[in-house]
């Protein structure tokens, strides 16, 4: 460890996060423990508690990528598309797209997203969420504005019923897999495509 | 406790059931113990363990009830009502009031469809839910047949989707109500108005 003494904090954290990174990975959120982080980042503990000084507040740097990380997939679904409906619908199978892709990333936001968690923690959680938020309401503004989308329903609705739709279906597809035998023959991917298709359409004039 | 001593079996698993639903009410899933159920029942620990062999067990009970409840809700929320879109606006309605007057209940249903349980306790649990299920199935037959829905997505899709939505939706609204200051101006029941109207919007054929 005498080799980290000169790091700048900068590089510690960074030493740090990425440590984190790889326990998420491998154990998970259950079991996630700070001092397989020290493992990994080989660093002292004291260290690790000088910069985070919880397991919630290292999970609230990670859950601020996770939603990076989402925002990315997003912007890459909607990118070539004209129609807002279809960035919406293109935007909903990115979403699930990022769950198959990143469980580990993806349960780490729904994790954030119900628990309660200091206001410093959740500050810039909740900084990026709402850039994300206005990303998918442009969106829908835009689907209005060109006469796509009906006004009837308040943009900011919208976009939180798109939201937990969304979040809803993946839970069913993660909760269900091993319940219902037929799931996989169902194929998660059509049954959020039919649920994009279905909310969507809904949305038309 | 002498006086329970020549109950039969029925009465007594009644009992048992009765306080754990005081239990349930008062301490909510989380404190819930097995021996604040022995305090109301007034009744032996053994004889709790006897009928239940656990927790989860006498969860699996309350969650069989609680199925049956918002059977209940979903039967009333289409008497008198003609066309099965609309019947599906109420029923999801019906399950947001459902989850709005008995929070508990709602949230056992929850916990249960996550949790792993045994397969005898979830037995019972999993065909009131089939009940439940093609309860829905059958109002979507009923639209496809009426040319009211459209016969592109599988109905058990359409029935998924609805389900997962609807609890996507209540969720976002059980844990965004203290972080997000403006959702009690948005109103809850609003929320889930424009919810049911836009995802049976989009079924239409």
């Amino acid at each position: 460890m005498k080799r980290n003494k000169h790091h700048s904090p900068e590089i510690r954290k960074q030493q740090i996060l990425l440590a984190s990174e790889i326990v998420l990975l491998k154990e998970g959120i259950e079991s996630f423990t700070i001092d397989q982080v020290v493992f990994h980042a080989q660093i002292a503990k004291g260290t690790v508690y000088k910069y985070y000084k919880n397991k919630d507040h290292l999970f609230a740097e990670l859950a601020v990528k996770s939603v990076e990380m989402l925002y990315q997939y997003f912007r890459t679904a909607v990118a070539d598309i004209e129609s807002p409906i279809q960035k919406l619908q293109s935007v909903i199978k990115s979403c699930y797209r990022f769950y198959h892709d990143y469980p580990q990333y993806y349960g780490l936001l729904n994790y954030f997203e119900r628990k309660e968690v200091d206001a410093v923690q959740r500050g810039r959680y909740q900084k990026i969420s709402f850039e994300l938020q206005s990303f998918i309401e442009k969106i829908i503004d835009e689907g209005k504005a060109m006469g796509e989308i009906s006004g009837k329903v308040p943009t900011q609705s919208i976009d939180y019923i798109i939201w937990s739709g969304t979040i809803g279906m993946i839970q069913f597809i993660e909760s269900k897999k091993e319940l219902i035998p037929d799931l996989k023959v169902i194929n998660q991917e059509k049954l959020i495509h039919d649920f994009a298709l279905i909310i969507t359409s809904g949305l038309r004039i």
